[in-house]
């Protein structure tokens, strides 16, 4: 049972084909208990300056000429996540029956700290400090598809304890999974086919339709386009988009990354300002690592505030519920100035 | 849009296929802002004897002898759900294109107050009060079974706020749907080709299988048993399921509902020893309405403690992390005595 609780594996539902991680490293992670960011001391936080010796050493980072590694001068800095859902080793043996599928749980976990500011807020940032944010993203998604083991990449933030935060300090996360998850693989059939039927990236043309019908659009660049989508699971969902077709996030240039950096600041700042940002999800897809010919997959960003809690019909039905119009969010958002 | 406040609208999304309720009734529902049970005052509860006219009236009950209905003298009362997340209506008018696929928010959603005692728990209750719950489960599921428009009915429970509970009050809901959830699409995909395969039910195969091991077992009688699946969502996730093969909950004898609310309750009661039960979800799943011949389906129950939360990785990859081993959830559980 030792070697047990400290190994993650991935197990396969047998009854939905949906996989989880079992991940009992996590559970040894240190949770803050404070309820407003702001009493959170500093000296105690393992991802302000001067305390980088409580986290892992430096996967890559933004520094100021001549500083070290692990120690203070970075602007942006990548470390292992300490408390990993996943294992990095270097081998991947399957095991499967009829009824239970599983494998180790290799991949990869890592924590981007996004600003040595303990108190900042993602969209409270300079763009250009976005921009090096989103820089450090695409390196680490470029270097993660270089293992032909992982099949999947998702940069992921958790901003706030009923986002699922576990320490204030701005961080995003990313986890690389050796399995292609079930909703991807839904996903991923769906565009495959759509591009068949109709020559065209489903992205692309839902991006046309709204802004055709207008009403869920909440801003617009040349480059970018941000809406509430149709089916919106969450209040006041929203997703950042490019309007070129794209379809890896990390083959963009600094130029179009400086582009959605702007976006996601008015966008975000304008959510804050109509309900409040003190807890959401921030999300970046880009397309599977699986796949070499991804021209059907469109990278996009998704912006999920966690206003209302989730209970047991969706963790049942698998059906969110949703207390506001899409169209009726798109119009709050975009009268918040 | 203010037709459009009122009437809820089920959407499918274009990417993935889930479908959404889009449901503003809901944000007007009163929310406890208390954080324990005991400090809600029994006079301003809805569902406290005494309050009845506070919901609309009742559709069912379990009565004293000649007390009238939507009066005190109930153990079990069933009302329309104030704030439904879906309307009851006639008529299911579908709106598709290419892309955005939609219809009217039409179905059921019902509210099963389980006892008039404020204070009580679900598992703190007597065996018969349990079972004239669960009759009450069963003969709603019945009444909604002849109703052709709709599909798929969950029945379920949010204790505690992080489970998503508004009202403190012990109660389940029932929501039935005029769609089938993409997530029931799946599995009764799987179940159907297990079954043409394998010639068995899978549900069967895997409490074979579950026996055999023993692992993961927490508690068996003779017509029931109870472990923590393979792919567990949740920590400490338990399942309770029928050793013989039914595939309607809505079938069920009181006798077999007996030994069923024996066995809930012991599981339930040994949960609570082991990880407090505070918050959880309880879910009953029944063969989905939409199928004439359901053999393939096997009804089951479904325990979720609420004990961590769910954060962007879940929400984005669809992919669940779990801190603990189900083998050593099931043993800690066996074990709570």
């Amino acid at each position: 049972m030792c070697e047990r609780e400290s190994s993650p594996e991935l197990r396969q539902d047998p009854l939905t084909g949906l996989w989880v991680i079992i991940s009992p490293n996590r559970s040894h992670r240190p949770i803050e208990r404070e309820t407003s960011p702001l009493s959170v001391e500093k000296k105690e936080c393992p991802f302000c300056p001067g305390n980088e010796s409580q986290t892992p050493p430096e996967i890559d980072a933004f520094r100021e000429k001549n500083s070290l590694p692990d120690q203070p001068g970075w602007h942006v800095r990548v470390v292992p996540n300490k408390y990993p859902a996943l294992n990095e080793t270097s081998q991947i043996l399957k095991s499967q029956n009829l009824l239970y599928n599983s494998i180790p749980g290799d991949g990869v976990h890592e924590v981007v700290i996004e600003t040595p500011d303990h108190n900042s807020e993602l969209f409270s940032l300079q763009v250009s400090e976005l921009v090096s944010i989103l820089k450090v993203f695409s390196r680490r998604l470029q270097q993660i598809r270089k293992n032909r083991k992982l099949k999947y990449a998702l940069i992921f933030k958790n901003a706030g304890r009923k986002a699922g935060a576990s320490l204030n300090h701005p961080h995003s996360q990313i986890i690389a999974t050796p399995v292609l998850p079930t909703k991807a693989k839904i996903e991923i059939q769906k565009l495959k086919q759509y591009y068949r039927n109709n020559k065209s990236c489903l992205y692309c043309d839902v991006i046309k339709s709204e802004k055709r019908q207008g009403a869920r659009v909440v801003a617009e660049s040349d480059e970018f386009i941000a809406y509430t989508p149709f089916a919106s699971r969450f209040p006041f969902e929203t997703w950042v988009i490019s309007q070129r077709h794209v379809s890896r996030f990390e083959m963009e240039s600094e130029d179009r990354l400086h582009n959605f950096a702007m976006m996601l600041k008015r966008v975000m700042t304008k959510l804050n300002r109509a309900v409040g940002l003190d807890a959401y999800n921030f999300l970046i897809h880009t397309a599977p690592l699986v796949a070499k010919n991804d021209h059907y997959f469109h990278w996009h960003a998704e912006i999920l505030p966690m206003m209302t809690s989730v209970a047991g019909f969706e963790r049942g039905a698998g059906f969110y519920i949703n207390e506001i119009f899409p169209e009726l969010a798109a119009q709050k958002i975009r009268e918040a100035n």
